[in-house]
């Protein structure tokens, strides 16, 4: 079957997203980008906006799957705590669409793509490019964690807890 | 003008929400409870469950003000990651239902029913029935402190900006 996934990377500033569809044994990537909401002063309205935009996407693409990272609080309270809101606002439109959440840890994405847990940014971004075939669009750092993301759930056949 | 305010103590197990109405001067009581989702493991359904049920608590009741407490984020990386994921699902509905979002601190909300911002729980919960004449009905503590908000912002004309 045709499957078609939504990586999330959430933040209050930039979110990205990137959609890719599993054809078989090859990923081809469908639409990606940020959700920019740096301007906006307010969470209240930093959420909405996160949230409208969301699911306008999914209603745009209808991926069957959405895949975030597990978050490991190992930033600060108040960090956790304003990334909660926007993770919490994103759960919240997957179950909506009624699309299939997954979650896998930061080692389990970083593999997926470069094949190693202890990645650097940029070697994963790069990695993302090449699977993608996106080599000639420069990748912003949001956008590459997410489409990074989708590619871990796409080769990964494992339902992983939400947490 | 008549206001009505709906309180709510957000959490990712019991979430207290209290509406009163501002007849003048009195404070009248009118519909108080807890969203209950205990039973629910997965985060995500637990937002949605959240968000279902204050949607639905907001169209019954109508308010024009919603207020929460200020979060300080005292507590551990984790409880914020979580108690953020709730939070933002119930600011989310706010703007979605069109009402003012109002936020208080911990100190203002205990300065606003006991009269001094060093009160103990089982003080404001005592205070919050004499206030709102409930004193044959014993109120659940997340109850009690989703009122004890809603008073606070009875009693507060000063627009706070959420944070």
């Amino acid at each position: 079957m045709e499957e078609r996934i939504i990586g999330i990377d959430p933040g209050s500033r930039y979110t990205g997203y990137g959609i890719i569809e599993k054809q078989g044994t090859k990923l081809k990537h469908i639409a990606s980008g940020v959700i920019t909401t740096v301007k906006i002063p307010d969470l209240a309205d930093t959420v909405y906006a996160i949230h409208e935009q969301l699911q306008s996407i999914l209603e745009t693409y209808q991926p069957n799957i959405l895949a975030v990272e597990k978050v490991f609080h190992s930033v600060n309270a108040h960090s956790s705590l304003v990334l909660g809101h926007v993770r919490g606002v994103i759960l919240l439109a997957a179950k909506q669409a009624n699309v299939t959440l997954l979650s896998f840890s930061p080692t389990a994405i970083k593999s997926a793509t470069v094949g190693t847990g202890r990645a650097e940014k940029k070697q994963v971004a790069y990695m993302v490019s090449i699977l993608l075939n996106l080599r000639s669009e420069p990748l912003k750092e949001d956008q590459a964690d997410a489409l990074a993301v989708a590619i871990c759930a796409a080769n990964t056949q494992t339902y992983t807890t939400l947490s």
